[in-house]
């Protein structure tokens, strides 16, 4: 493993932790060392990385002083507390949570839209919001072509979003259902088993929730677009894995749905799957496990003069999560930028 | 069971016939003779109605003739066959399918939007599509006091709009995926366990869905509001009853989220549920077997300069089916309109 970089990977026993090793391992990420911490409580613990088996250490500083760079897959308290820990002993952080994303001195990055930012770190780069990441790599070439002055978005977004906590309560709710019973919910506010909840996260003073505002102010901090105008409307639905989006997009140039399939298809990250008539489009089900935003549905939107609808499915825990925040890893290792 | 009219039922025997039977009930309907058809294979076949039990028939010229009005909840080509034999026969048609919703002559009604239109009929009045229907419900308060230019909505919905069937291809498709397989899916195009399906009826030639234009057609001829600009995204989702919607609204006049709020509270057919702080706002688990249409999440579009968001739940087999239909019935008794 020689040429690679001391990588620590903080949460490592978490659902997006977990991912983020199963994807290490995928895509040979350039390794001389590879570190796992989680929480205290977990340490002493093994966990598989190819053939080896890595202890699960607690993320001290004696801990970072051994990183070059740490994964952080942590609830943003922690990421809040840990962070200076890693800064103070040279180890550059990838934040995953909602800690320091909107910090004006911490690049928010998703490496299809604006890679250079990374460049302009001061030991810690954050990684965006799921639902963010998604709607960005999706329309940002479009941006580029077209200059997007408006964004409409409703979600559907699995529970996967809210960890492996999620999961086991959709599972169970199901269940219940099945037995002509209901669970009581903890995870999500009200039953998820056949069921659509349009409130996720906490609810803000404009009553949007603050899952709809991330993708508002994150959106124009990545696309360097502070004018663009965004309103979400985010919704919890009763699906494993991957969200959906239904994006309608006001461009400043008219562009026609020829034009903009032609520049989805060429661009980073996505994948065109437009054949209606095939009824072919993408679909939570079948995006699970993949690292690619699929784009399809793709139509002029009828009720404005230059307007695009795009209908995206993409894997929140890898591209929405744990891949993205790989990228970043692999671009500050390839410009050696730790 | 005086001063009522000979109602007939066609279709008596399917999800939405049976509905119908059920809030006739319910209401109490203004009765003279209720009669019931079906397909003939079912002919003979006894339901039941209040303390009665009825026999179903073949919906021959001699039976429309022996009724006043007939609700038709039948398929479109069904109804295409049928609605000029009871029109023959002197027997108004109020029907649910899309077969003549769009033919000039037809009045296309909600009552709580447009029941004086119920007056022009010629012998054969539409009820809109349920995703229409509830919508246009919600909606027309706004339009009423602040006139609205465009909508752009997308739709959550329920596997029994596609009937019995869908129901059951639901439960099927649930259980299957619980223990490791997969069914082929037959009413829906793909799985609908666990996942979304932008995709309801067919693709036009724009790429928008029949589902999609029947929402952007029907809404402007029962709001009589042919500029009205309506692009659409509708999305299967695995809930068994109810549709949901999140809706973007533009509107001529500026009106604030609170003055909505209050007209909504104040109009047919609405319950406004929108207390977010206690996670009180619409979703189809709880509005099943109501012929309200619940609104909620009612906030500014932060995205444009005179806009609203709505959040939006019905039951689409009563208010998006057989309440609509029976409510025209009612109004045409009570004015003497058959």
């Amino acid at each position: 493993m020689s040429g690679g970089i001391n990588l620590a990977v903080i949460g490592a026993t978490g659902a997006v932790g977990q991912e983020m090793l199963k994807i290490l391992a995928e895509r040979n990420f350039p390794l001389k060392n590879l570190l796992v911490a989680a929480d205290p409580r977990e340490t002493g613990q093994k966990l598989k990385f190819k053939d080896q088996e890595l202890t699960v250490q607690t993320a001290s500083p004696e801990f970072f002083a051994q990183a070059d760079v740490a994964l952080f897959a942590v609830e943003s308290n922690i990421s809040r507390n840990l962070a200076p820990v890693a800064m103070e002993n040279k180890c550059l952080v990838i934040d995953n949570s909602n800690a320091f994303r909107m910090e004006e001195k911490v690049p928010l990055v998703v490496p299809e839209v604006n890679p250079e930012d990374i460049k302009l770190h001061q030991g810690l780069i954050a990684s965006p919001n799921c639902s963010t990441i998604i709607m960005a790599v999706a329309i940002n070439p479009i941006h580029q072509a077209a200059g997007i002055e408006r964004i409409v978005v409703s979600t559907y977004q699995a529970v996967s979003g809210a960890g492996a906590a999620g999961i086991d309560e959709l599972t169970e709710a199901v269940a219940a259902y099945q037995g002509g019973s209901n669970i009581e919910p903890i995870i999500f506010q009200h039953p998820i088993a056949f069921n659509v909840i349009p409130h996720i996260d906490v609810f803000e003073a404009n009553d949007y929730t603050r899952e709809e505002m991330k993708m508002v102010f994150e959106t124009r901090k990545i696309m360097h677009a502070d004018e663009m105008r965004i309103a979400a409307t985010a919704v919890r639905v009763p699906v494993y894995r991957s969200h959906s989006e239904a994006i309608s997009i006001e461009t400043r140039i008219p562009i026609t749905p020829e034009e903009a399939r032609n520049i989805l298809q060429n661009a980073p990250g996505i994948v065109v799957l437009d054949q209606p008539g095939e009824n072919k489009y993408p679909m939570p089900l079948f995006t699970a496990d993949s690292d690619d935003v699929f784009v399809g549905r793709i139509r002029k939107d009828i009720s404005v003069d230059n307007g695009i609808v795009l209908w995206v499915a993409a894997d929140q825990v890898r591209k929405g999560a744990a891949t993205n925040t790989i990228q970043i890893a692999e671009y500050v290792v390839s410009h050696n930028l730790f």
